[in-house]
C-alpha cells in the first residue's frame, strides 16, 4: 500500500520504520526535515509537505497533542484538503475524544475514512512492533488499514464504530497507570515512614498480588526516588489526565481519582517537575509526609 | 511443636488444618465450639478455654478485628495470663498497627514472644497452604515460629524487628487492592457511558498492561455488576482502610486516595451495601454517572 | 456618553436600564430582538446588528459563556471590526481568564480599549444598581468607563492592569460560594442523620459565626431540599468551577476543593440536575449518606 | 448554686470566673493547682481533688480532649463516683460524640444528670461571657443548669434530648470554619499567583458577599501568611476534624471535604506545623502552587 506518515518523534520513527520493513511504500513528513531524511536510508520517500504525504491510501499521524494534529489536518494544504477520497487517516496520537469526534466528522464530510488508533507501549515497543493498538472507526476504514496496524503492533483491539471511543480507551488506560503511581506513592510514603525498606516492600508486592510490569517499573522509580530521565514526561501525564477528565465531563462522568491525579500533576509541575518522569507524582505523598 | 490456635473462621480453619497436617500438636479454640470439634476428626485437641490453647510453644490468633483480639489477649484467663514464658503469640489477624504495638509491649513485659504475621490470600489459598505471610517481630521469636509459618504459606516475608510494621504492610496491601477497585470503577464508568463493552475493555486491560490477577478478579465483578456473594465483605474493606488511615495519622502521613476510598465505603454502606463484596465500591462511579 | 449594550438576559436588561436611567445614550442589541425592543420604551435605541451597537464610546457585553462572547467579538461584523478606535469594550460576562486575555490582546491590536468587569449580584441587584463590579484593564480605559460602572453598581473594585485578573477574581468568588454550599451540605448531612433539625441547626450557624447572607440563602435551600426555581442553574455552576480550574491549570495552582466541587456538579447533572439551582450540590452529601 | 469546675485552661478560667461573678459558690479543680489558686482571689474555693469539686449541684468539665475527660470521669475518685445523685455533669469540652454518648449512659446508670454543652468562641469571648452554648441532654438536667449556662454565654441553643447531638453540632461547626480556611487558602493561592494583591482581594470578599468575621479573621492570617501565635493550634484542628469524621463514620455519612481537611492537617503537622494556628492549613494551597 501507499502510506503517508506524519510525525517522526521517538514513537513515530519506530512505527514508520516497521511500515517500511513490512514492504509498504511510505512517504514520511516531519516539520524538522532531518528526521524524515534519516528514514530515507531504509527506503522512505521524504515528503516536502503534508500534502505530499497525503498522496496515499492511508496517512498516519503521530503527534504530541491536539494542537499539532488540528493544524496538520485542518490547515490549508492539510490532510482534509489533500487526502484522496476513500483514503484513510489513521490517527495514532493520544488526543482528546472531542477532537477525534471532530476529525471523524470532517473526514466523513470529505469522503475520506478515519480510524482512531492510539497505541499502548513505549518507544522500545514501537521499534519492536510490539505495540498494542486500540482502534475504532467505520468497519471499512478499519479493514482497509488493518494490515498496516498488524505491521506496527503485536495486537489490535477494535472497540467501536465510533472513532473517539478508541481515544477514551487510551486515555482511561493512562489514567489507570497514573492511579497505580499514586497508590504506590501513598503506600510507600506510609511504609517508608514506618521504617520499612521500600525496595523490600515492593518485592513483596510484585511477588504476590501485584505482578504486573507497571507495578515493577513505577514501583522501582518511586522506591528509589529516581524520576529522570523521563520516559514519559510529567506534562504529558497532566495532559492525558486532563483529557480523561474532559471526556468525563462531556459524558457527565465524575472521576474523583482522576481529579486527585490532576491536582498532583499540577503540584509537581508548580514545583519544578517539568523534566521529570510522570512517576514523580508518586513521590509527592512522601513529600507531604515530610520524609522527602 | 505444641501449638494453640484461636479463631476458626474460614481462614483460621484452613490454616489450623495445615498446622495439623504438618505434624504439630494443635489445640484449637473457638468461641462457637462446633467449629473446633470439626477439627478433632483430623487430630486437633479441642481446648475448652483460651487458657488451654495457650499451653503451647506458640499460639496463633486469627480473628476479625481489633476488639476480639484485645479481649482474647488481655481479658482474665487470656493469652497474656496464660501463655508460658518464652512461648510466642503469632497474630495473623488484620488488626491496627496501634494494637499490634500494644501487644508487642505487653508480651515483652510478660516475658513472652510476639510475632505479627498477617497474611495475603483468600480462604482457598489458606486451605491450600498458599498464603503469603508478612512477618515482623524480634528475631528469636520469628525463628521459633518460622517452621509453623512455612507450614501455612508459600512464602514468608520478614519485614522488620518492629512487629507492627507487618500490620502496616498488610493494611497498605489492602489499600492497594481497594485502589485498583476504585480506579477500575472510574475507568469502566467512563468507557461504559461512552458505549464501550466493559468486558471487552477489561480484556484489553488484562491482556496488555494490567495482567495481575487482582485486575481480572475485580474487573470482572465490576464489569458484570455482580457483587455477591461477598468474598471479602464491604464492612471489612472499610475497616482496613480506616486502619490504614489511622496508621497514617499516627505517623503523620496524609493518604488522599485512602481518604477517597473511605468515603466510597461509607457511601456504599449507607446505601445498603453491608452484604456486598468490597468490590462494590467499584460500582459507585457508574452510579454517580447516572448509569447504574 | 454613547453606549452600546449587547446581551439582554435577566442581568443585562437590568444593567442596560440603569445606564439609560443615568442619562446615557444607549443602543441595545440582542439576538432575540423582542428583548431589545422592550427597552425602547424607556429610551433605548434598538440596534439591528452588533455593529450598530458598536457605534459608541463604549460597548458592554453581558452573555452566558465564552462561546457567544467569542462569536460576537471576533465574527465578521463583530465588536473588533466595528468598534471605533479608542472606544472601550466592557466585558461583564463571567468568562474564562484565557478568553479575557485574548480579548485584551485583540482589542489592543485594533487600537481599542478593553475592560473586564464581571459583577457579583443576582438579577434583583442588577435591577437596583446594587451590583459589585470587579474591574481590570489599562488605566485610561477604566477611567473612561468608570462613570458607567458607577451607574450599574454600588461599588467598583479595580484589581489590576491585566484585564483577565478581574475574571479570576470573579471565578474565585463563585468558587467560594460553591464551597459554602458543599460545606453546608456535608454538615447538614451529618447533623441531619444525627436527628438534629436542619433549620434549627442553620439558625445556630447564622446567628453565631456564619452570619453572611450566603449562609442564610443557601443554608435554607439545603435544609429544605428546595432547589427550584433555579436562581443560578447548576450547569452554570459547573461552568464557573471548570473555568476556575482552568485558570488554576494555566497558572499551575492545584485546587483540590474546586476539584471536589467539579465532581459534585457532574454527579448532579448526570442524575437529572440540569434545571436545579446550583445549591442542589449541597444535597448530594445527604444522598450519599442514604438519607435523601 | 453549688458548682464544681474542673479544667482551668484559657477557656475554663474565663468561664469559671463568670460563674463566680454570677454569685454561685464555685469549687475549682485543676491538675496544676496554681491555676486554681489564682481564682481564690475572686472567691473560688480550691478543691484538692476531683471529688471535692464534685460536692455540688453541678460540675463543669472543660478539658482538651477525650482522654483527660475519660480519666476525670471514670477513674477512681472521679466524677461518676463522686457526684451526688441528681446532680448534673456539664461537659463543655469538644469531645467525640462517642465519648459523649458513653458519658450520658454512665451518668444515667449512676442516677446523675448529664448535659453536653460545648461552646463557640475564643478565650476573649469566654472571659466576656459572650460564648454561644450548644446544649443537649435530658430536659430536667438542662433546666437545672440553664441559669449556669446563661451566666457563661450570650445565648444557649438546646438542640436535642440526646446529649451527643450537641457535640456533633460543635464538631460540624469547627468543620465549617476549617472549610472556610481551606476555600480561602485555595482562592488566595489562585489570585495571588495571578498577581492580585491578597489583602485587596480579601477586602473585596469581606465588603461584599463574605462579611462574616470568620472570613475577616482567617482571611487576614492567610493573606499575610502569619500563623503565629496560635489562637487555636493546628493539632486541635486535626483532632476536631478527626472527631467529625468519626461521628460521620458512626452514622455512615461520608464527608469528602472533611477528608480533604484531614489530609491538609496531616501535611501541615508532618512539616513542622505543630505550633501554628490551624489557619496555616490555608497556606498549603499556595505552597503546592510553588508560591510560598
Amino acid at each position: 500500500m501507499k502510506v503517508g506518515f506524519i510525525g517522526l518523534g521517538q514513537m513515530g520513527t519506530g512505527i514508520a520504520t516497521n511500515l517500511i520493513k513490512a514492504g509498504h511504500e511510505v512517504t514520511v513528513y516531519n516539520r524538522t526535515r532531518a528526521k524524515a531524511e534519516a528514514l530515507a536510508a531504509i527506503g522512505a520517500k521524504v515528503g516536502a509537505t503534508v500534502a505530499e504525504a497525503c498522496k496515499a491510501d492511508a496517512v498516519f499521524t503521530m503527534l504530541a497533542d491536539d494542537q499539532p494534529v488540528e493544524a496538520i489536518v485542518f490547515d490549508k494544504g492539510g490532510v482534509i484538503e489533500s487526502l484522496p477520497a476513500n483514503a484513510v487517516h489513521v490517527s495514532l496520537s493520544t488526543i482528546s475524544a472531542a477532537l477525534s469526534k471532530r476529525l471523524a466528522h470532517a473526514h466523513s464530510e470529505a469522503g475520506q475514512g478515519y480510524v482512531a488508533a492510539p497505541v499502548f507501549g513505549r518507544p522500545d515497543a514501537a521499534a519492536a512492533a510490539k505495540l498494542f493498538v486500540v482502534a475504532a472507526g467505520k468497519r471499512e476504514a478499519i479493514e482497509t488499514v488493518s494490515p498496516l496496524l498488524d505491521a506496527i503492533g503485536q495486537k489490535t483491539f477494535v472497540v467501536s464504530d465510533d472513532a473517539h471511543a478508541a481515544n477514551i480507551v487510551k486515555l482511561s488506560g493512562n489514567f489507570l497507570i497514573a492511579s497505580v503511581i499514586e497508590s504506590l506513592g501513598e503506600a510507600m510514603a506510609l511504609v517508608g515512614k514506618a521504617g520499612i525498606d521500600k525496595h523490600a516492600y515492593l518485592e513483596i508486592l510484585t511477588s504476590t498480588l501485584f505482578g504486573a510490569p507497571v507495578y515493577k517499573t513505577y514501583g522501582n522509580m518511586i522506591a528509589g526516588g529516581t524520576f529522570t530521565p523521563a520516559g514519559f514526561a510529567a506534562p504529558l501525564g497532566l495532559k492525558d489526565i486532563r483529557l480523561a477528565l474532559a471526556a468525563g465531563e462531556d459524558l457527565r462522568v465524575p472521576l474523583p481519582l482522576a481529579s486527585l491525579l490532576r491536582d498532583r500533576f499540577l503540584t509537581l509541575l508548580a514545583n519544578g517537575g517539568d523534566e521529570l518522569d510522570w512517576s514523580a507524582v508518586g513521590g509527592l505523598a512522601a513529600k507531604d509526609a515530610g520524609t522527602n
